[in-house]
């Protein structure tokens, strides 16, 4: 909510406060982990009185297409097929569509394209289900389902 | 969390509830309000005894690229540099890289590229708050953000 608000264009305390209908403590606690996060920064824009506002990073910037794929997504499945937001080309006010496409080859990403395995950094339970769909996916009836406590 | 399992293979009540870590009775109630928005269907597998399973639904599958992009989004800021999940071609096993494009262009759709604006399905709240940053952005210090209370 908050981050849908900052990709609007809101930076401050009363603004996302208003338009989330969120309690002070919360929005506070909330604003501080994401400046932790590395997803937004604090800035002063006035020194007396004392003001500062939450900007957008590089790091929740590159969020930003994922939030448009979930507005289209949202527009093709809204009850009333009439959609709230909107998505268009800023230079020409056409409406635009969203596709997601294997940078090297130009290909849509669609399903059975890819998959997701486990990287260099994957735990003992990550590991463990990956084998196990892997099994499931080869009509082998794993056994019960039954990954390790921790990685 | 349940929606990342079921993208991975998993389909099963117990399965969720030991890859996710949650109470039967929570997972009892997502489960019945994913299937309610149409993001799972409960199948039977098995009459007796009776079992059923939850699979994924053509809309929730379309939400399969946004879970790439965001397991991307996670590789790029991991804290280690070894990323948990690779997201890989199928055929060759090819690491993949995935970017959003304009479908009619094919241009990479970048922040400035686009913009999000309220459409035929827009509420009064919305309304108010796309004309608030308009003025904010073009330099005209708008009044206190006041959005109308309800749509």
């Amino acid at each position: 909510m908050i981050l849908r608000d900052a990709f609007a264009g809101l930076t401050r305390f009363d603004e996302f406060q208003r338009s989330c209908n969120v309690a002070p403590n919360i929005l506070s606690r909330r604003l501080k982990e994401m400046v932790k996060d590395g997803l937004l920064v604090r800035v002063s824009y006035s020194s007396a009185p004392p003001r500062h506002e939450y900007r957008l990073t590089d790091k929740s910037r590159e969020l930003h297409p994922i939030m448009l794929m979930l507005t289209e997504w949202g527009n093709r499945h809204c009850v009333n097929g009439q959609p709230p937001m909107l998505p268009v080309d800023t230079a020409s006010g056409r409406p635009i569509t969203a596709v997601v496409v294997d940078k090297e080859t130009g290909q849509p990403l669609t399903i059975d394209r890819y998959e997701i395995v486990p990287g260099p950094g994957a735990g003992a339970r990550l590991r463990y289900r990956h084998d196990y769909i892997h099994q499931k996916r080869a009509g082998q009836m794993p056994a019960r389902f039954l990954p390790p406590e921790a990685d």
